[in-house]
């Protein structure tokens, strides 16, 4: 089968033409007043410039983008390279995880209950949520090995429900002040204190007893408040069984249907990084003089130039690619082209982001850049490191040889 | 503007599919006959098993491809991909360099009678011929170094005409038996002696006294016979004035409408090769065993294979990506995306080649695999070495972001 | 000449095996705390712990070991590798930048009454000073570019002096409550405003009215207190005459002379915390299982590992070459050699690093890996970028092959 | 233990003199000679200049230098470098695989009867021999997997002795017209034909009855006569029982032995062929002149002098660690060394060679330098390929940690 990329469609053009005006005349200009607000509120308020961002995004119809069942994941895929330029955008637009991913999995498998407690609120932007899977303890890129986090069966006061015991950490989103629940992947364990094989899923009210933020994890020393990545306690929190979410021993489907478009929509994000990165290259290197001649003249950086270009279009078309085959074969149908996207657009975004860094000097490590690039580090971790998403697409590139050649 | 590619064309589909068939059945089988062949022929006489392959591709509707007007650029680069596959393709269906190349050359700039006499001839596949224009003392990366050859204007018996002088390197396809003139790019001289600024190509016999090959040139050890690559002289080979092709001085601008899509081709054959290396590769993984498992379940080999893949679809994108900019801004409009495709794919399939080398072990070095490598490792050289295209990038690209903001 | 490494003189045994035991049992326990006392004081104390060990590594003999002159350059390098394991030992040991350098300015350059009011205290850890080249406005990185920062000769109250005006950054130490004094490179101005063609190097100290710290400058992040990285306005500062150090004009020479040396000192202490990350990266991988097996036994960390061994040992003997070369043939002679470590040092020791993060997975990014690795990435622009080096290296080496082949 | 590398010893370097004149003077203004004399005579007589060679080497004392029991490894490394400066200096030493090999072999291993029967004619250089080990049916990367050649046990009129059958490649040498035997590696065989679990080693008379050359391979296309690497078939060879080397079932230990000193023979020898590409890369870029200047004052080309340089070093600096850890720790101890400086060093001169092809372009690949490029290719396969000494250093490297942190 041959590749083709279908053009934007129309609704997906007009889309395009308000977020590239909002991230540029909007987000990008808030960012210093951002910086600056929350430099004082931490972790305890939403700074009034995100707020202001949120309400001009909603009256601009780029509300819950991702939410629009018209839109391909291809051209979902194309907003979210323009959304990744600013890091408020995602924000302003409610596409940001875990957010969106907990938006999706409760409109795929909650209760209407669930769906009336919690999705609502997502949808409009009224409470926040987190999504905790990965543990201290243990290698968590293996998910098998994710199973510190318990749900024993427990009644209380005539209401069947469950205890969650364990400790979870990098909960992305856990310190806003806007949390109100927690979504756990975990196991069952039987009153022998036996673990079930299988992955179950769990809502925790923010306010739950017994949860407790350990503390804030940093990212490359960046503490990402107010939003903030946490380390999370649960000690005999107490929850319902209707706080199950899709059944038990479910979960480690759900968690396997959000990582696919997730990891895609990351890589989306962060392309339109790269894309402004690599801008500031370019620009850094027209405005400085160094021995004797302008930068953008020297030969090596001019390498940098053409090297940062093959980077920011590879990065772009893997993406692009592995939207399209969603679009054509289902998350499962794409997994290589996820895999290899996941794999290589962080690895070229950072190139992007060091060679722009070193062009900087000085000004490259102390400021937006090096959040940037320590940000973009984390994506060759999350949602599987490269390790695994290399031994996905070789298992799975065999196993298409093998089809190909009639010896399956 | 965001990037498309359109599906192929129905007129391409019937061929893609007649190509996949012809390569597949016809191309690959018959490569060790005709290594067998050429063996004991040399560079005297085309090994008919090629000629058998020409009268099967002709039959196929699958000769002169390169033009058809009704392809588009796009759809052109994906049959090429086909063809690359296999060596043999190229010459099956007359679409190999430098003859295609001199074909666009002839039919756009030739005299009614250059055509009758040369193109003609190289359109039914009856006459071969060869393009002049590297010179062994000079850098012919900068084309302006070019002039060592220089052609005199000198009128003999009454004739008005040029003496051409000069030695030119890596003139491919000029011990083919069958090739009958060579295009030569030189310089023009006043009868002081002084050269013009510009270029000019003139269309000189194979047979014209004066003309000798010095020797023939191997890459990386291999001849490629019966085609070749040559070292000629030229020594006061007299050529009647209707030789000039294009116009006296007018032989930069021809050479640079040659070059763009000639790049773009020899990317797009790339990408066949080097799909067949890496399917080479996963093959060999598959059938090995060593240190207690089969070699594909070891990581080091499973990070061969995925780097692969991901080399493999770079390279195909880049390509594709540049062809489908020529179809939407023309040669020149395309520049950037030619200058990345032709930094990056040769960098790419040489990079899948070389493990492919390493997976072989001793087959790898002693088989078609290094034999490939040779010929792959020419493309970072031939036309503008990557040095040159690297320049090419960088002051477009800061040219466009001048543009994007203002500045220019 | 064939290279040979003379092995530790006794005087360095000795001072070796103590600081390796001074580092393993005081300087890394003692992290935690620092961090900790840190965190509460910043900028504004030195935290009780490091006094406590500089009164240690003082008993010990472990002070001022840059200034021991029966090292050789050699010996001092094996010292260094072994201090840089910790970033507490150069404290700890009054080895750190930029008081070492200074120091070493001060006893070459500076006259008798400046180094008793200045070198002194440096030399017992009584007081701490900062270096002032680089300027935020200009790419320092070509020394020729620094001038923004100005001294103009004016008398005051019958005494001569200069008023200096300017502003610097990547001032290391300025924010340190010890610090009493900078030296600043900059340009004499004539009474008309005009510049002077050389750099001039005075002294000014920390409590001169018109000197003001700006803002504090983060690497990645992280503030480095409670030493810190200051960008510092000089308005009108007021000095005498006698600050200036090492007469007029002659501050380029002394920056020179400063950073060959520096430059191997960073490579050196680089070398002792890449071997510690390397640790820390094989540690993990014997602790934690993933896919049903010890990392270890995975063929992708096993290719780490490999890959890390071969980066450290690279780095290593390319130090200890470069400061063997010193002790043979002086700072100028060994140029090539500092380069190509400076060059190569960070670069290995960032692939170290960066490996370490991905074996670690989450905690890779949130801890000291993290905060080592931006570190670390200032190096490949500190001192002159790797750019500058790359031109240093191929000028000489071109000279060097002229030499050779006898066309000089 | 803190690295030394003592000078050269007096003797060693008055070896190292005469070696670098013979090399300079000698060898290499013979190359040319020896190609077109190879170029008629190709596999059936050796070429008269090498014989000159070879006679000039004797009267100078640098015959056998590897037998010299007075060099320490580090010195024979030394020496090395300049030997592998030119390809005939290893052929007119006497110094070349698996010649040198098979003489440590029969000196520690060989009978009094096989010592005067072979080693003799080795030393003095009357005769040749091969060595064969790798078997075309399996990857010979893991030696368990060597056991398709077997041995019989069979009287033959009265005299007890072997039937050796099977097929091996890669056996350099063999062509050789002076090759009088090889020495063989396979497996005994009952004489219910169950092959026994470890390997011997048999001596096979090149003119033993059954011994056939089945072809001659080629390495990147080239031929390598007079010397030749062959497949060879062995079809009920029969040899008599003393013809086993060293004892039945001791050929893994033989092999062993050999391979320690002789992968770091070969990584000597590269230092000093990448040494001569390396200054040809710079020649060249001091010569030739492209877009307005000389081709060493581009960035790009002095980014390459620069790498180039780093690598070499890198090579030269692991070899001879390596070769220091041999004598200071038995080949065994210095495993670790030998397998990083075995991964390590065809890589950097391979990335030596490739830039100085790309420096010379067209000339690049079709000259001496695309050549020694696929020589040098083989060594990233011959004597164990990288990926098994990934695995010999991660091993090493994690018991060295287990050890140093009391976890053995």
């Amino acid at each position: 089968m041959v590749l083709s990329l279908p053009p934007l469609s129309v609704e997906a053009e007009s889309l395009y033409e308000k977020l590239e005006a909002f991230v540029t005349d909007h987000c990008i200009p808030s960012e210093p007043i951002f910086s600056s607000q929350v430099s004082s509120t931490g972790f305890n308020s939403i700074p009034p410039i995100l707020l202001s961002l949120i309400s001009t995004a909603k009256s601009l119809g780029l509300w819950n983008l991702h939410l629009l069942s018209t839109l391909s994941h291809l051209d979902y895929a194309r907003l979210c390279c323009v959304i990744g330029r600013s890091f408020l955008t995602q924000h302003a637009t409610n596409t940001t995880a875990p957010d969106s991913g907990n938006m999706e999995v409760l409109h795929d498998y909650g209760t209407p209950e669930q769906k009336s407690r919690y999705l609502a609120g997502l949808k409009d932007g009224s409470i926040r949520s987190a999504f905790c899977m990965t543990e201290p303890e243990v290698a968590s890129s293996d998910a098998r090995n994710v199973g510190g986090t318990t749900f024993a069966r427990s009644t209380r006061d005539g209401r069947p429900g469950y205890f969650v015991n364990g400790r979870k950490w990098w909960s992305t989103g856990a310190h806003d002040p806007r949390c109100r629940f927690m979504i756990v992947m975990g196991k069952l364990v039987s009153s022998e204190g036996e673990k079930e094989k299988g992955h179950t899923m769990v809502i925790v009210p923010r306010d739950c007893p017994g949860l407790r933020i350990v503390r804030d994890l940093t990212v490359f020393g960046h503490d990402d408040a107010p939003f903030g990545h946490a380390e999370v306690e649960f000690k005999r929190c107490w929850i319902p069984l209707e706080n199950c979410l899709g059944g038990e021993g479910e979960g480690g489907r759900i968690a396997q249907s959000r990582l696919g478009p997730g990891r895609i929509h990351h890589c989306m994000r962060a392309v339109g990084l790269g894309e402004r990165c690599y801008d500031a290259m370019i620009k850094r290197s027209l405005e400085r003089e160094v021995f004797g001649k302008v930068m953008i003249r020297h030969g090596t950086m001019q390498s940098k130039i053409a090297e940062g270009k093959g980077r920011l279009e590879t990065a772009r078309l893997l993406t692009l690619v592995a939207a399209r085959a969603m679009d054509e074969r289902g998350n499962k149908g794409a997994r290589t082209d996820i895999s290899l996207a996941k794999i290589l657009v962080p690895r070229m975004i950072l190139g992007i982001m060091d060679d722009a860094i070193q062009t900087h000097g000085g000004a490259g490590v102390e400021g937006e850049l090096a959040l940037f690039y320590g940000a973009m580090r984390c994506l060759r971790i999350a949602d599987g490191p490269d390790e695994v998403h290399v031994g996905v697409v070789a298992r799975r590139e065999a196993k298409a040889w093998m089809e190909r050649n009639g010896k399956l």
